[in-house]
């Protein structure tokens, strides 16, 4: 079902990779012939994809059996077989590139945020992913980041209020922007604000933001923030996020640090499948 | 037009991020207020993407107008301005993130495929790209790796013939491989088949192969395999190829260096919009 | 543009009555035939749906001409001219029953909206529609009861939290219910829960509820509540809301007053279309 | 299968409520959790949408069970269980508004049809509805004006002949119009034409028409004109048909009784859907 | 508009043609090249398809200039120049084989068309089109039906009654088919039933039948018919219709004859793009 | 699956046929009668067109039964039974007129295929098909000529170079246009170019053609061209390829036969559904 969501994406996925015919699996492989193929990590990593892999699959054919050894979310050790994989020969090897290239990326995603959440854990900050996705996977890839232990921030445009520079900018000034946003904003969202300084937090914080991003902020500054605010409201610490900088700003006491690169520039996990006689 | 294509996609990635629609620029931003932005990168890049970047603004907004200082290919300088956009605040506002999303990555695979492809400037190689693209933007990633000097090798299943291990073994070996492709497919697809052997190339070549694909042939393998060839078909080398490695295994003579990192492991580009007065 | 949205599904209702042709206007009417039209009301209304009326004529011929005397959210007296269409008299005769259909129906909504803010005037509550929406034209409905003056709840399911009885339920008390909401959620959303009994509210209140819905009470339940709350939540009235009842329930005090005649039960304005000689 | 037709905008109804997720039962209900619920009216009333309210719930789960104790057309007591539904909770949370909304509207066209078929047995007069549906749902809608008891008029503008005032001017009088029609129209399409007045009646009776469609007639004109056409033609009445003036107007002996209210103006039944412990 | 019209239809054909882009004439055309092109038949013909043909063009390029000589419907002498195309040479390439696809096919139906409607001019025989006509293009065929001269029969199954062979069958019999129909089908449409015997005439004229479709009579038989049924119903001969056959049909006096051979046998029309120097 | 893939345009098919429903089935048949059918040639024929068969019936109702008796490319005799279809009466009759619709065109290409096959079977030419399909039935067609013993020429512009007389004018030669060719295009193409006299032969040749199409070349000159390129490349014959001709063409000694009239110009099979009691 869902015909314009992400499973009507992931078939035309399989189209665009397919054209009109696997040209060489029709001339070289018998259409009768079945096999099996397993899939693993060359890596250790954190399983997410599942679903697209499955798809992919019966996009293809849907009498190819898949069993999966793992769950989204798990973590998976090098060279242990995540899928097997039974079925016709020619849909197989059809299916193979595009499935793997979902399962590669999204466990890339999840691995790198578990990496991620595992820097900063103990710590009362949550790692949030940001709107910085491969167009058209937001939803594929914001699971990823859940399975790897991270939190959605808001989906979309729709669905949150984040008032930034250039908003502020329009609305001739912090005060005016938020009370623009209170008025007119569905009473269900949280109305959240971007400053660059600590004067803008306080005229933030004195206009009722319900959560405060603060853009850039030095690991120093970001614990002054901390100590202003007091837990008056949410603090959310943004920019120049990676995995060697994430502790330290966790232990300045955010409530939440969102990071692009969750999704812009995780790198793919080395994933093979593996043909076996049968 | 072109409902399934590329622009059809782009289209619905705007819908994915706007949902039903801009909350925050719609609570905030003056419907009638007009502004103007100029886009430019962070570092120096070669510039890949300026259709999905105009689409999306268009798809938003049909009347803002977007000024373009380069073309796709061109190489721009580090804080240079690439475009100037115009029009109502809300709309700007509204596009930024998946314009620039689009614009970022493609970018990135230009700019990574120009430092490859510089790297082997004065070979006779050519660089390539693979099918190890992102789901759906296949033919605006291999647009982006033409935009750095790189060439598309095929497009997908359907327009080319390339006999893997997995076929060879399915088919009973390379002669008959090669064999069933000549029989079944066009006439007009070259047959490209992949060796992981000295042994396995003089079989493939043998029988009559097209183009053969040297997988994962360390550097000293591959100058045997171009001695032993002689020029009697094209040969590539795959497997293992990053811009450390890539210069010394152009310089063994291979026809064709392909790449699946080009498009899977490009590194985003960080470029910015910043409004400004108007 | 966006093709799975309004504006697309508003093309297919056209072709939804179109089929494959107005077979009576192509037999009676000349092909080269213009003439002129007026759309007015037999009654006064607030008038919602210019989009939409719009759009069916462009999508039928995008050569019309149309003249719009007011705007979404205008007081239209009776047999005030709303619109003037000139064309094709072919195309007007053709577009004419859906683009009112669309009119008839927003300006209804809009209507009884606008009857309805009136009636609570100088009171602090403000009235929101909900989800009990035509199927597929929650957009158009919605934006109606912002033309009329009312607020817009959630748009659907993914952009607001509201936790009903069954949710309750299902989480095994309002407690527990608001910390799974609280721990789950996006940090971004604001927390609404449904309580049917003043110890329920009791509750909520305690567990932190952002936001409590009062489902059918009673005016004087209303009183209490509100009393009792003072101001430490926003409190929703929900259930039995007319025009007859909206001001009563408004005097209460409660912040917000929830309506789902709004969408399902207005009733259509009448509308008409009047050809004149050219 | 039909992919746009009625189930393909039924399922994108699904996908409207829906957005990228259903945040509250995602948040608050466990996903292993199943349970059970009964649809049931608040007050009596005739069937209409069980496919539709089947759709939905599949669309969401295919595997939600749902039992049906009553057909389309049925007349359903109040407080009698129409469907049972079990299955997974969330998916019983998440699909409930939108099978509703469905099940409501047309049960009410459904039930005001019964109601003005039955005032109408014992004379000769058909009930018929008009194209006054809601656009996209005009397929539904029809059929509950079938399950009502009452007979559906063309179902667009490419099954009929249904010549109007505006064609009789752009054509240049009665006479004319009828015979552009006879030329142009399928020979499998009879011809319907509008009138005003007796003479004008007159003049379409000898023109040759196959329906004659009295707009707006008062009682003793239609009298008048059943009176005076004899049989020869058939006659619909239009204009001001209501559950208070159709037996009037089925007692002249008029073949067909139109009534757009069956569709614009139907009140939604109240149906309510109750979970139950399981 | 009309997504999934004719003209999403001749959109997608552009497309299943172009796939990832036309690979010649980006390889060997200069991008910016212009120039012109003269379409001509190498026979005499009559033409229809001028919309599909230039909605193909700018499908491919909105741009490019077309000029018509003629208009659907019109006889086109040999070596006529009937369209003059201008524009990006690239574009001129890629469209000319979809566009000259359709031209051809469909001037092919209208020129058949013509040649019978000749056949039989001067006779009260009107000759029909069927439902024999290739999957998706009906609309378009219909059209050059009429482009020819000739009518349209019902478009499809739903806005027509034609009660055939197993229809009868399964109802018990003619009379009993007759009066279902009448019961149950749209007052707007006309009951048309097919008989293989007088025997079946003189009961389907006599249970009420509007039309009767003669099936596989002789043109003995035929004659028999008109003479029996005296204009009481409309006679349409059906079976064995082809240009050497048509004027006898006709001058038996059937007010009707359909030929299934005029779209599912005309042959193609040879139509050739000759690009000039400019 | 595959949305906009062959099936879903043959389920479009079936809505283009099927409108808002089967009018007549549904007034004369009852709902719950079942029957069977047996689908048979009146002439012998090679079978193509199982597939878009079977599928209409299961767009039409899943339920449905059909057994096959023979296979996509089998010889069929006349009178012998190709399916048997069993399921509601309804469902068949429905789907009777688009599943033919499909057969008999696609078989029609398979046995005029066959036929020419037979023809030139003996010498080493292979008959080849031609872009020039009906648009959107490329893949049915062209697997209709595998079916009759064709072999396919590439898909579309995509999967292969073919560079015509405009191509190379726009080049500004032969020799231009393969270098350009060679340089621009992939290395898994071959690259074709057609040539109309002998010395434009030998220029192809001497430019590293690896296709030569030779385009209306009497079979005198075919011979001619056969003997000078003495198999150094592909030759390809086009142009007044006919049954009568064929033979001839092939005796030259041409590697290749295309001919457009296989899918533009092949006669309908006449294949029937006859229904029987069960």
């Amino acid at each position: 079902m869902k015909l314009f969501s992400t499973d009507f994406l992931i078939d035309l996925a399989v189209q665009e990779d397919l054209g009109h015919g696997d040209m060489t699996s029709q001339a070289v492989v018998d259409g009768e012939a079945t096999g099996g193929a397993v899939v693993f990590g060359r890596e250790a990593f954190v399983l997410s994809g599942t679903h697209p892999f499955r798809r992919v699959f019966r996009a293809v054919d849907p009498e190819v059996e898949i069993r999966a050894m793992f769950r989204d979310g798990d973590q998976v050790p090098a060279a242990e077989p995540v899928f097997r994989v039974t079925g016709r020969l020619r849909s197989l090897l059809t299916a193979e590139r595009t499935a793997l290239n979902f399962l590669q990326r999204l466990s890339g995603i999840a691995t790198l945020t578990h990496q991620m959440t595992q820097a900063i854990s103990g710590t009362r900050s949550r790692l949030l992913d940001t709107r910085k996705t491969t167009p058209l996977w937001r939803a594929l890839e914001k699971a990823a980041v859940a399975h790897g232990g991270g939190r959605n921030h808001r989906f979309g445009l729709s669905d949150g209020i984040l008032i930034k520079d250039n908003h502020i900018q329009a609305a001739g000034g912090i005060r005016q922007a938020l009370k623009r946003a209170r008025e007119a904003a569905a009473h269900t969202l949280k109305i959240e604000i971007e400053v660059e300084t600590l004067d803008q937090l306080e005229e933030a914080l004195g206009a009722g933001a319900d959560i405060i991003m603060l853009d850039n902020f030095s690991v120093a500054m970001l614990k002054m923030a901390v100590d202003r605010v007091g837990g008056r409201c949410l603090l959310e610490a943004s920019g120049g996020v990676s995995l060697r900088t994430v502790r330290a700003i966790a232990e300045t006491g955010v409530d939440l640090i969102s990071c692009g690169a969750l999704t812009h520039s995780a790198r793919a996990i080395d994933i093979s499948m593996e043909f076996c006689s049968r």
